[in-house]
Parts: C-alpha cells; structure tokens; sequence
C-alpha cells in the first residue's frame, strides 16, 4: 500500500496511490482510516511531506563507502562506526516532493545530496529483538539528507549545516510492501546518475538499530529513522534538479534555487 | 501568566494558574484560548509536561564554568564554544514534574542532574534581530538535562546518554512574565544546595541564540530551547529527589528510581 498526504482544493488528506490515481481517506495510516471512494488523478494535487514525525532520527554514518570516501577528501584514515549510535535532525527543514531546496545566501558552493532510505514507525515499542524489530515499521519513504559540507566542518553541531530550512526533502509516500533487502538507491542530478548503491548495504542494518535504539527509548506511531548514505556526494547549485529514487518505494525530486 | 497541562478526571487540559488554583481553559496558549470559570485546586490535579514541542533545540555547553568543571574533570584546558551552534534533545525523553526518574539497568553510577532554563515560543520567526529576539518568546519553563556521563563519553552522539526514556524532566508550568536577567538557578538534592548560579549568565544569550538561529532556520510556535547548565554537577541515585527551582518560574521536582 502507498500511503500520500495532499493538498487539494486547500486542505490537507491522506490518501492511497494506486496506479496514477489517488484515493482520499479519512483519517491517517497511524491512528487509523477509513477509505471514501473519492478518486482524483495523482497528477492533479499537490503532495505535502508524508507526515509531520514526532522524533526525527538519522542513523548518520552507517555505509563504509561513504566513510572512505569523506576520510579519503581530508586526508585522514577512515574511521568507521562501532555502535549503532542514532542522531538527530529537525522537522523545520522538511520539504515535500517537488518543493525547492533553497541554498542560504552565505552558503558555500558545498551544498550536497545524500540520498537515504527512510523508515517509517507504526506501533509503540521498546526492548524489541532483532528478530521483531520490522513488526513496528510501517513502510518506508525517501529523504535526502541535503548538506553543508563547510558548515559541517566548522559547526559544533549540524543544526546548520544539515537542518536550514528546506534541507530535508523527504517523500514522495509512504511504501508499506517493499523490502530493504531488494531496493537499489539511486541518485541523479539533471538526470545524471551521481550515485548508485544497495540500499541494504549498511554498516548497522535496520532490525539492529531498532533493537538498540529500544533498549534506551520508546519509539512511537509517527516516529522515523533516516539511514544514511552511500559513496560520494557532490555539490549542487541553483538551477539543478536532484532525484533520489529508491527502487520499490518511488522517486523523490526537488529542484535547488538560491535565497533571495 | 502560569500555564499549565493537567490531567484531572481522565481527561488533559490546559489551565491558568492563580495562586494554589488552576482555572481550566479551552484551547491552548499556542493557537488561542478561552477561559471556561472552571477551577481546581491545584493539589487536586495531576501536573503532565507544560506542552509536547515541535523541535526539541539545547544550547549545550553555553556557561564558562561548568565547561571548566567538565575539563578538570578529564585533565583538559577548558574548551569555550565560538559561536551559538545548537544542538538537539528528543521527546521521547520528557517527562512531567513529580514523575519518576528511570536509570536504565545497564548504566553506570555517573547518572546527573543538569538544572536549566527552558525558552517556550510562541510565535513563528525567521530573521529575526537579537533587538526583536524576545517578542517571540511566549515564557519559560524549567528542564533537567538528565545525563549519564560514561555514555556521553563513549558513544558518537547523546542519543541514550541524554535522550533514554524519563531522562528530560520539564514543568511544572511555563510563566510568560519572568525576566531572565532576574533568576537564579538551583539545584537541590534532597533538600541540599548542590548547584547554584545566575540564570542570565550564559557564553550566548537568548536573544543571540534566536538572532543566530533564525538567519537559518524557522522557529514555530512550540519549538523550545534548553539553554544549558553552569558550574559542577553529580551523580543521582535510586531513592533520591532531586529539584531544579528558577526563581521567577518555579520548582522541578522528581524522584529517582532504577528500571525493574
């Protein structure tokens, strides 16, 4: 099932996708829904953010490619994770399917993509078991974790440099039938493949985050975990088109402009 | 103005705190409200945390002299913050004034209290000058910064060491009319003084981290900011009540009990 959240007509609903139409709902895929027969063209609303999470995790450095590739650009030796240990990022920064990143006007020229799977939480738990663990996961959206490399460096924190507003596009649904272990994760900009990796190719794999993240904290309904990123990344500037497309799940775009 | 949430009958609801009684309101303070003539005695209900945030921010390292406690601590020159970089807590973590404190089985005895003040906005904002940072400021509340220091040092972020569930105490109430510049700031341990300093003398002050914040991102209505702790802290055991009381707001009280 393909779970959207639109805006027609001026309001907000959920609804669900099937072929290039879309079904308005009552309700949410959280708390529970009721279907209404009213159809519309998915072509013919405008898609909002999937949900507004209650905590927004990011598992942060979780593939060894990216480790090697950004210890390879400051000359330093790779240094990779030894725990799941779980991050933050701020729901300010979330942008929808089609929705500008907007680079800050003192931004650097470092402004990159990170394309992430992103799992969606659907049942409160805590202390669950690795083999448990996918029975609290709703399904699974795209994010790019759009970042800026110099902020990133001199900052204290990413609030910044991973969290100005429009830097966390995140959509364009929710995927409750697809499987990690099949998705490939794509990149493309102006329609370029920059970058290409197995989605399940993480350092600390999904049932394994969630069984230590729960030894500690109650993960709730609306809740959700970005993943992390393989490979390199690269800048983007004003005028591109950034794609991140997970194979499975479905294509999230957004175009870069420049503040004013 | 005090604001507080109270559960009484079953049911959550806003009320206005009048001496030793609280008057039930409609609505809430964020969207609008209305008085409904109905009071309580404020013994009579059961305080929750004063509103659930849409962004969790923490100054973090924000007052000279507990970064120089934590330096000695580990034999290094203290390490002053350049600039107003924020960090982020979780809400998974908060817990309401007089519920209990939860150390995790598995942690270490270094479990400690961090007394700070807590900003509650109450309007949106983006660029806003340090002269204007104020007028988005619908009051202040009170925080305890729980954290376990071993986990602090060993893990890549403060996802358990300050975000495991009960680690975020925050009440009882948020008050609209206090002035920083006035408080002061203590930290009682079973009734004994174990820290105490002026609120207002923080490394960035409120308007600066708001100014510095909002060049980049947007702060809404129900966002909050943890503005740090000053001077030395300790360790907190079962069976202990600890208070963090700002004068001009009022007094955090919870018990600490070991996970069973």
């Amino acid at each position: 099932m393909r779970w959207i959240r639109y805006q027609y007509g001026g309001s907000n609903s959920y609804g669900i996708v099937e072929g290039d139409k879309v079904e308005q709902v009552s309700g949410d895929p959280f708390d529970g829904y009721n279907r209404t027969g009213h159809k519309l063209p998915l072509s013919a609303v405008q898609i909002r953010i999937p949900f507004e999470p209650r905590t927004f995790y990011a598992a942060g450095i979780n593939y060894e490619e990216h480790v090697r590739e950004a210890a390879a650009l400051l000359g330093r030796e790779p240094d990779l994770p030894e725990k799941a240990d779980v991050g933050y990022r701020a729901n300010n920064a979330l942008i929808a399917h089609d929705e500008p990143i907007i680079i800050p006007k003192d931004a650097t020229e470092r402004v990159q993509y990170e394309g992430e799977l992103v799992v969606v939480i659907g049942k409160r738990v805590k202390h669950v078991t690795e083999a448990d663990a996918f029975d609290c996961i709703l399904g699974y959206t795209v994010g790019n974790d759009v970042s800026e490399r110099t902020w990133q460096a001199a900052d204290r924190t990413m609030w910044r440099s991973k969290n100005a507003d429009t830097f966390k596009p995140m959509g364009p649904w929710i995927e409750t039938d697809a499987n990690p272990a099949d998705m490939q994760t794509t990149v493309r900009l102006n329609g370029d493949v920059v970058s290409q990796f197995a989605t399940n190719n993480m350092i600390f794999g999904i049932a394994h985050y969630i069984s230590e993240m729960t030894k500690y904290l109650t993960l709730f309904p609306g809740d959700m975990i970005w993943m992390g990123t393989d490979g390199a990344t690269d800048n983007m500037k004003a005028g591109d088109v950034v794609e991140v497309d997970i194979s499975g799940i479905g294509v999230l775009r957004n175009p870069i402009v420049m503040e004013e």
